[in-house]
């Protein structure tokens, strides 16, 4: 049976800005590889209500899981949590557990929960919330829907609070061979060794490095034997 | 005027595994927003016939130009020129040019110019060579879709190569404060700020760190004289 399938949203002007570098893609990627779920495609998109409300609905409907990161604070810009509302027609509105949650944080912390640290409880009708054991704002999942903090620790923390409730796959086993030949002549073996694999992927990736190139080749599948067995005719290809 | 508009589709395997991390992304949307090129959007989707070629038709469709990554190598899952050149419905064949380039370099190092390494030169009709100086084989522009390597030394070189043929916008420039307050204390006012200046960008990114935390405040816009402006009421709200 195929694995699950998965994508993941990243919301946020400062990664398109080039202001920040994403490290939430990557660590999601690992993640879900080690759980046997496919990370099936990514997207960034900007603070941008109209381009968040289009991609939650085209990647709910394509993908078993949709994670998103980012635009849940306080502030103006977070506009997430009512976008997502939005793209599954559903109200949006404080909820009393996720207030509570707030206002015990912030009797502990002597802050004010003003209306803008409020709107942190704004969570869509039939939402279930997701755990913050960072900094107790929560998350909520909507249908197929993972809505997440963009700031890395609140996410990493969410997505280990979200992964045991989901149904994973047989995970993704890899080995590579490093083989310091040009591309352009292990390029043939290799096709050879994928057609007699269908099953397995097996990705060529070159490297160049001081003057030593070659490439990692990578085989993937979710069947041990087989991809052990490719590997011992790739290591004897080029031995 | 409204800047020119981007998206970047990475293609790859490796980057939705986990295996490797991107970096063309955070280089492409640095350079763009460098010369006024704003970037909308960026994707990531593995190797897989149907899914690039989807993302292809509809990036080329809503944004003025896409830059591609990866998948243009010589071995059996380099697929990123035949399905760029069916998303247009065009024609794709080795190119003399193209195979002229290659065969001059691979006379120079003493390697052969095998089947594998002539997938390299197959460019669909009508497109322009993107040059490439790190590794010869070329990229290729057909309509508004740039075409380009994976490897981020050559990508980046061919953004290189590239950013000149297009039509810049004003540079988004930007100047940020960094407030060492809760982000649920600077919201209400930072909410007025952005009220006051609609044509501004203003975000706001919270940091933790050893127990100090804060928010960096980001304001981007293209006319120099409403950033100074807007910061410097940001500067005086913060005094």
């Amino acid at each position: 049976m195929a694995n699950p399938t998965a994508a993941i949203l990243v919301i946020g002007d400062e990664i398109l800005s080039g202001r920040t570098r994403d490290s939430n893609m990557h660590y999601l990627a690992r993640e879900l590889t080690r759980v046997g779920i496919d990370l099936q495609e990514a997207r960034v998109v900007s603070d941008n209500r109209r381009a968040i409300i289009k991609a939650v609905k085209s990647l709910s409907a394509a993908y078993g899981s949709v994670f998103t990161s980012g635009g849940i604070g306080p502030t103006h810009d977070d506009i997430t949590a009512e976008c997502v509302a939005e793209a599954f027609d559903t109200p949006i509105s404080i909820r009393d557990d996720a207030r509570a949650l707030l206002a015990a944080h912030y009797a502990r912390t002597g802050a004010e929960l003003n209306e803008a640290r409020l709107r942190m409880a704004r969570i869509p009708d039939g939402a279930t919330l997701i755990e913050n054991p960072v900094s107790v704002a929560p998350g909520f999942t909507i249908q197929n829907v993972h809505v997440m903090a963009g700031v890395p620790a609140v996410f990493e923390a969410m997505v280990a609070s979200v992964l045991p409730t989901l149904t994973g796959g047989s995970p993704l086993l890899s080995q590579s061979l490093r083989i310091e030949r040009g591309e352009g002549e292990i390029a043939g073996p290799l096709s050879k060794l994928a057609d007699d694999f269908p099953e397995l992927s097996i990705g060529s990736y070159p490297f160049q490095n001081n003057g030593i190139y070659g490439a990692n080749i990578v085989i993937r599948g979710h069947d041990g034997a087989q991809v052990d067995a490719a590997m011992t005719r790739l290591s004897e290809m080029f031995a």
